[in-house]
């Protein structure tokens, strides 16, 4: 039998995908599922729902409840949280930079653009913050950076949004198991990797 | 010290309210927790959000996920789930009839109402039905009736929505504890509980 899996689509300027891209690889790890960490941009599917923003500011008492939610689960986890100005960042060259740099650095660079932000506060739109964290992780900050205004990373950006778009991704984090069953929010990460090794409870059809 | 103590507000017609109706009762009864159970209407707050139904069906991705999230969930707690039809159901005379039958049979009755409505996918709005689960607990069916037609519980159940305004609350469930932190959703009534038990983590100021 080959190793279970599941895809973690993510959006760099997500609260709740910051929370799970920091618990991820450990919950994964200790299950034995491989994970693909797939960067798409919520911006485009938020406003096919007419949402020009985070639902976190259009709806204030929701947003306010939701930041208090990622404070006390950031205090469970030791995490410390410094809420980035403006909220949601834009995270277009995130996402580009995040596929450029390749599947096998995406989740080291991943989880360490996400502790900029939520931890530190810094800007993901700032170049200057991109190509640190890129060498830190000895990438060639610059190579990868080009790489990020091709073409080429262009469309692959676009195609991750159809992709999301097809599994009827409304939010983020959001797991996908590979027989494609979704569960939506970091709070669904337990029960997804759980799918990925185990299959669905019986009685529940696919 | 007195006993530690949260209050789950619920609209009879929210789903993700009945399966935390259906386990809030054992798991706070483990932990020594007290739970007044607050029964309340999300349609205003809904509306001043400018939303004339359920979240879950202006956004049909985010409808269907939660959908297939509760039949998940309900699966591992082996129980039966039965869309209501319409959803949501309407919900005036059900909270109007558990605010009638008094404090000390409100969980009951809710709970069981909950179950003909979610695992039978009867009406919640039909009298026969009201009646029929307040005859099988013990009730005066006519006189809780009469009763939730008075204006002595009209106005306990518009105060109720004045107290869930000021609570901020905009969805359901959502737990209250008794130092008035707010936990939105099923999924946070363990930490609920946890902090009506222990209080905040240490360098979560209130």
């Amino acid at each position: 039998m080959s190793q279970p899996s599941i895809a973690f689509w993510y959006d760099f300027a997500s609260n709740y995908s910051w929370l799970a891209a920091r618990r991820i690889a450990a919950l994964a790890a200790a299950r034995g599922v491989a994970v693909a960490w797939e960067p798409f941009l919520l911006g485009p599917i938020f406003a096919s729902q007419g949402w020009d923003t985070s639902p976190f500011n259009i709806y204030p008492a929701k947003g306010a409840h939701a930041w208090r939610d990622i404070e006390r689960q950031a205090a469970a986890l030791g995490l410390p949280l410094v809420r980035p100005a403006p909220f949601p960042q834009n995270s277009l060259l995130a996402a580009r930079v995040g596929l450029a740099v390749g599947p096998a650095g995406r989740p080291a660079f991943s989880e360490a653009l996400f502790r900029e932000e939520f931890e530190r506060g810094r800007s993901i739109s700032d170049t200057a913050v991109l190509a640190e964290v890129l060498a830190g992780l000895g990438h060639d900050a610059g190579a990868v950076l080009a790489a990020a205004a091709s073409e080429l990373v262009k469309t692959a950006l676009r195609q991750q949004g159809e992709r999301a778009k097809r599994l009827g991704l409304f939010g983020a984090p959001t797991f996908v198991t590979a027989d494609g069953e979704v569960f939506w929010g970091n709070d669904r990460l337990e029960a997804a990797l759980a799918w990925a090794m185990d299959g669905p409870l019986p009685g529940l059809a696919r």
